[in-house]
C-alpha cells in the first residue's frame, strides 16, 4: 500500500499541475526536499501566475520515527502503540485564483502507516476537498459537491452525507461563528475496511478533481471585476489566513513539531487583507456570500 | 488602583490618538462597545489613512466572572485562588504605517484584580512596547529602546534589562526562528512591589511612547520606496500575521474565550503577503533585516 498510494499521489500531481499549467500559461516551479529523519518530497507551486494568484501542490512520502507530540496526537485518534516508526505519503493542494469570483480550492489524501514495511501494526487513511469561493454561485458548489459525492458513492453511499457533515464541523471558524468556504467532504482515521476499498476511496477523489473544479474555474477565471470586488476577496482570504493558522490542526501541529515550514504555509494565500470591523451592505452580494458560511447547507 | 489606572489609559488614548491624527491627517473612528458580562471599551481605529495603512488604539475597562480558560491560565502564573471575580483595564495600540521604511509599533499596558473592588485578593501589572520595521535602521531601534529604558530606569534600572530579554523571548516565531521584530520590552504578572511604583511604570511607559515613535515615524514615513520594498514589508508583515495567530498568547487567549473579535484582531496588518520560499538576495537590505531577526542584539 505505501508504494501503490505514493505512486497514486505523483501521479495525481502530475495530471494536475499539467492541467492547471496549460490553463494558466505558467509553469510551476519544482523543488524537491528531503525530511532530515527519512523521506521527502516533491513540492510544485505558482505565484503571480495568469490565472493562479497562488498555486501549491504537494506530494511526499515520508519515514522514520515518530516525535513525542505526534504519538500524543495519535493517542488521541484511539491508537493505542509503543510503536514509534511511521509512514506517511499524501497529496495536498491549494489554488487561490487571481478573480473574486473563481474560488480557491484545496484537497488533501493521505495514508499512515505505523510499523516495519511490509508490517504494519497500524494504518489509516485521511482526507478531502472543499470550496471557498468569495462570492456564492449556487451552480458552482452544486457542481462540486455532486462530483465528490459520485467519488465517494463509488464505494458507500454512506461515506459522502457522513463526509460532507465532518467537513462543515471540521472548516468551522469558531471565533467568526462561520465556516471558512461551502465545505466538501472530510475524513480522517479511516480504517473500517479493507485497505483496498479505502484506497480505491482516495484514489477516485483524486480522479474527481479536475472535473469538479475546473468547469467552475473555466466559467468565472475571466469575469469583469471591481475593486470593492477584490477588496472583499482580500478580506476573505485573511479569512481563510485566520482559519489556517488560528484552528487547523494539520497547520499548527505541523508549525509545532517542527515540519517543512514552506510546504506548511503552502496554504496561505499569497495576499490577505484585515479590516477591523467590515460588515457588508444587508441585501449585498457580499452579505448572500457571508449568510452562506454562517449556515451550512446541502448542496446535492 | 482601578479608578486610576482606567483614568490614565484613557488618558493616554487621547493624547496618542490626537497626535497621530495630526500626523496622518484624519481622523480615528471611534466605537464604543460593552461587555456582556460587565463594562467595556473604547476603540479607535483609522483604515487608509495618509501616514498610517491601519492604526488602533483601544481601551477597556471590564469586569466580571472569569471563564474556567482564564482560571486555569491564571493558575498557570501561579495566582491559587477561587475567586472569579474580575477587573481589569488597559491600553493597547499597533500602528501600521503605509511606508516600508517607517516602522510598525505595538504597546500594551494592563491592570488586573481578582476580588471585590476595593478589597482585592491578587492584583498584577503587565505591559511593554516593540518596535518592528521592515527596513534595518539602528538609529531608530537605539532611540526606542532609550526611550523605553529611561521610563524603566524611572522607576527601577534593573527593569529594563531583565523586560528586554523577556521581550525578545516572548516575541519569537519558533517556526521561523526569527523574532517578530526588533523587541523593546514586555513584562507580565508584576506584583514584587507596591501598587503605586508599578502604576508609575505603566505611567512613565505610556507617556515614553510618543517620544519613542514620533521621531522614527518622521523621519521615514516621507522616503521614497520602490514596488521591491512595498513587496518586502508586505512580506514582513505576513510574518507579523503568523506571529500573533500562531504563538501570541493573547491573541490566541482571547478568540478561544469569545473576547470582543474585533478588538483582539485589531492588531493585524490591513495588508499581508505570504510568498512560498522566499530569501532575499545575500548582502541586500533584505538580508540585513532577516540577520538582525535572527539574532536579537542589545540596543542601549
Amino acid at each position: 500500500m505505501r508504494e501503490q498510494m505514493h505512486q497514486r499521489v505523483k501521479d495525481a500531481q502530475d495530471e494536475i499541475t499539467g492541467a492547471l499549467s496549460t490553463i494558466d500559461g505558467h509553469n510551476f516551479e519544482e523543488i524537491h526536499w528531503e525530511r532530515p529523519g527519512g523521506g521527502g518530497g516533491r513540492t510544485r507551486v505558482m505565484e503571480d501566475g495568469g490565472v493562479f494568484e497562488k498555486a501549491g501542490v504537494n506530494t511526499s512520502a515520508v519515514h522514520g520515527v515518530l516525535p513525542d507530540a505526534a504519538v500524543a496526537s495519535m493517542r488521541g485518534k484511539g491508537i493505542d502503540s509503543d510503536e514509534r516508526r511511521f509512514f506517511a505519503t499524501g497529496l495536498s493542494l491549494v489554488l487561490h485564483p487571481r478573480n473574486p469570483h473563481a474560488p480557491t480550492v484545496h484537497l488533501n489524501y493521505r495514508y499512515f502507516e505505523l510499523g516495519e514495511a511490509g508490517k504494519p501494526v497500524a494504518w489509516w487513511f485521511g482526507g478531502g476537498a472543499d470550496l471557498t469561493p468569495s462570492y456564492l454561485y449556487e451552480e458552482d458548489a452544486r457542481h462540486f459537491h455532486g462530483h465528490l459525492k459520485t467519488a465517494c458513492d463509488g464505494v458507500d453511499p454512506a461515506f459522502y452525507p457522513d463526509f460532507k457533515k465532518r467537513c462543515d464541523a471540521y472548516f468551522w471558524l469558531k471565533h467568526r461563528e462561520e465556516a471558512r468556504g461551502l465545505g466538501g467532504i472530510f475524513y480522517d482515521d479511516l480504517r473500517d475496511r479493507e485497505p483496498e476499498a479505502l484506497f480505491s476511496l482516495a484514489d477516485r477523489c483524486m480522479s474527481a478533481f479536475l472535473p469538479s473544479y475546473l468547469p467552475i474555474l473555466e466559467r468565472r477565471k475571466d469575469m469583469p471585476f471591481t475593486d470593492a470586488q477584490r477588496d472583499w476577496q482580500l478580506q476573505r482570504r485573511g479569512r481563510y489566513v485566520e482559519f489556517n493558522l488560528v484552528w487547523d490542526r494539520g497547520t499548527l501541529f505541523g508549525l509545532r513539531t517542527g515540519a517543512r515550514v514552506e510546504s506548511v504555509l503552502m496554504s496561505l494565500p499569497l495576499n490577505a487583507r484585515f479590516r477591523a470591523d467590515f460588515a457588508p451592505a444587508p441585501g449585498s452580494p457580499e452579505a448572500e456570500m457571508q449568510a452562506a458560511l454562517r449556515a451550512p447547507r446541502d448542496w446535492v
